[in-house]
């Protein structure tokens, strides 16, 4: 029998144009939403209920672009010019990572997510079978592609794509459909024109979309008209990429013709403003892509490089920093900022049914604990969730209408073991 | 008899140059850290012991610009122009204030500060015996002064230098030498040119520091040049105020000489990246300031344009914009910016026994509980405080050799009621 149970007394964040939050009850049965609204809703008198006082629900977050397994790297290697840190620290490290080394680094960032309200995370990596394997335990929805860099001979590309494809076939739908998968060419300069070419083709023969790193730096782009003579969007555009639904990460220098082009092509944006700052790789143009239509939304990159994965910082961030730099304190208004890592995360990701909280969509939501200074006096709690709230406030989180994560517990994953298999790790790597 | 007490098997940020953490005791006797480093201390035979394991002691934040009881105005207008917020939200309401509306601001204020790790903080306001008296009570140490405006009739003038006088005169020293004071122009804009030598001769003659907001906005600055022909650090200098040690709060808008002017007159800069980025005024320019020599601190600013008093997110936003802004990936390391939330603090503040974990100095310092997710593998403990940390993750705080925060509860305030008291103060400026 489906579970039906109502949450009464809470505040909840819907986000319309004109009423943000409601304050009153949610219905959910089985793993959907089935009514939101200030009146008690009829034909309830059996369900179970949950006491919404003092909580603030919003949609679970959606992290739209990660390295989840890079988690056992955070802090080797911080304040280094990007070469250095990628060729003396990342790489090396990264060419030792086993199955094992990717398990323990994706259920540390598994768990980190979850207990920070993110509950969807985009993850492009290698050994995807672990990471897939984690986020069905977990109970965590994810979007998994296998990243796939072609600076290699004509054979091992294909045993990579191959690997991507039967990855994609293979998890694609599965875990109750909480994971979906994607075809992800690493880069335009990691990846060969024709490699390219191959994966938009097999995006296409999986209908699956695609997702690649665009832009991140200004010396990529030189790179990419140097060796191609157009820049990077024009190049992923003649090799067909845009002809699938597509998702950029960073996209950080961009002109304004190439912000046209992906609204033009629908492609969306993951912006990635931890990473951007620290990697001093720039501040991305926002408030000109969502100008133009284009969806933007946001990611915490691998914790390398942020070093947490609390989407609370990248929702502020990306609330604060583009006002701090175009001189315009409306540029990114709080309500846009969350919609940012919720509604247009879930479109990011080709996911139309979690994202927002409305009847009708899965049921993956988390509650804030509003009983602190912080959250004071109770003015807009939009406001308070955006430029207030960090992950720690999370007080309980649900995904697909089961609960994760119960007063700042994670019910699915065993904690204890994975951050000290995580650190044991790190320490095998190190050894190694 | 003075308490003694040890602690063992900690980790400490001692944040010198050649080695940033300490693993091993702190010894606390009194007020006071006596002992710190790797080895057992002789003669502690009998001393009580505190289980240090799983925890990254820090010296206690230290928040050099703020307006406590301006949390009373959280979310009530956000992402609105300057002007506007000011005078339609922020100015009518503040005119509305009451000294109990400034005692349970700043206590809400507080609270939010010492459970997020802060143990010392600037404010700058009115009402500031009812803010004294919370300091008091709660046991953080703070730097006190009321800050005054000119744009009113000499009488007015006078009345309110003289209340800033008593105010000093009363308050500094008191509290077991928590308390210190200040004497503050609000501003160049705020103030005319003879009220703000009149202030400079009081602080000359109680021998006290000055702070003053300068150069926040471009507007200002040019306003500044209009009125008075130069820009404001030189108008600040022919007034005499660099001839008192002095903190200026923002100073986002420098040239490359008024830089120079700062450092020669040994003037330090509050640097508040948060309120900043929020109200649109720009990006300081701080890693010329530091190696010009300036001490560079952060503050909040008041919770109406921040949001939070959150200092770790200060200290983040001061390692992070200043690279995606510069370029450079090595301005502002994790270090660094740790420095400015703590021991340039002090400085800042003039005063020279906090901000730093070092036999001699006053035990001012906090705990945070790296048994977490976010704070694995254990690589680089001060990049983890720097770019992974939060304010809840302070589990215990202690100023003046006391412990005022013990596993996430306030041990000298009220909470319950002051969140309560909080809202119905902000509730009644609504209704008045």
């Amino acid at each position: 029998m489906t579970r039906k149970w109502l949450i009464k007394d809470g505040t909840f964040a819907v986000l319309h144009q004109e009423q943000t939050v409601i304050r009153g009850y949610m219905l959910i049965e089985g793993d959907r939403i089935t009514y939101i609204g200030q009146e008690r809703p009829e034909g309830v008198e059996g369900a179970e209920t949950f006491d919404g006082k003092g909580l603030l629900f919003l949609p679970g977050l959606i992290n739209t672009h990660g390295h989840a397994a890079m988690s056992l790297l955070r802090g080797y290697g911080d304040d280094m010019v990007l070469q250095e840190w990628l060729q003396q620290k990342m790489w090396p490290m990264e060419a030792k990572f086993t199955g094992e080394d990717v398990r323990w680094g994706t259920a540390l960032s598994v768990i980190e997510m979850l207990k920070s309200g993110t509950t969807t995370f985009l993850d492009m990596y290698d050994h995807m079978d672990q990471v897939a394997s984690v986020v069905e335990q977990s109970g965590i929805r994810a979007v998994l592609t296998r990243g796939v860099i072609g600076l290699c001979p004509p054979e091992e590309q294909q045993r990579k794509l191959d690997e991507a494809v039967l990855f994609a076939r293979n998890w694609h739908g599965k875990a109750n459909g909480r994971i979906t998968t994607m075809m992800s060419p690493h880069a335009p300069y990691t990846c060969p024109p024709d490699y390219i070419e191959k994966i938009v083709q097999a995006a296409h023969d999986l209908d699956l979309p695609l997702h690649t790193h665009m832009s991140e730096t200004l010396a990529e782009v030189e790179q990419n008209v140097r060796d191609y003579g157009v820049r990077p969007a024009q190049h992923l555009l003649n090799l067909g990429l845009f002809s699938r639904p597509s998702l950029l990460a960073h996209a950080v220098h961009l002109t304004d013709e190439e912000i046209a082009m992906l609204a033009e092509h629908r492609v969306a944006v993951s912006h990635n403003p931890g990473s951007n700052l620290k990697l001093a790789s720039g501040v991305a143009r926002v408030p000109e892509l969502l100008r133009a239509g284009v969806t933007v939304s946001l990611g915490t990159d691998g914790a390398a490089s942020n070093n947490n994965l609390d989407m609370f910082e990248e929702i502020r961030l990306a609330a604060l920093i583009h006002k701090g730099v175009t001189g315009d304190p409306t540029a990114i208004p709080a309500a846009e900022a969350l919609r940012m890592g919720t509604e247009y995360g879930a479109k990011s990701l080709f996911l139309d049914e979690t994202g927002v909280l409305a009847a009708g969509m899965k049921a993956d939501f988390i509650a804030l604990n509003l009983k602190q200074a912080h959250f004071l006096p109770k003015t807009d709690y939009i406001s308070h969730a955006v430029y207030s709230a960090a992950g720690q406030d999370v007080e309980h989180v649900w995904v697909d209408g089961k609960q994760v994560v119960k007063s700042r517990e994670c019910l699915t994953l065993d904690e204890e073991k994975i951050l000290f298999e995580a650190q044991r790790a790190f320490e095998g790597l190190l050894a190694r």
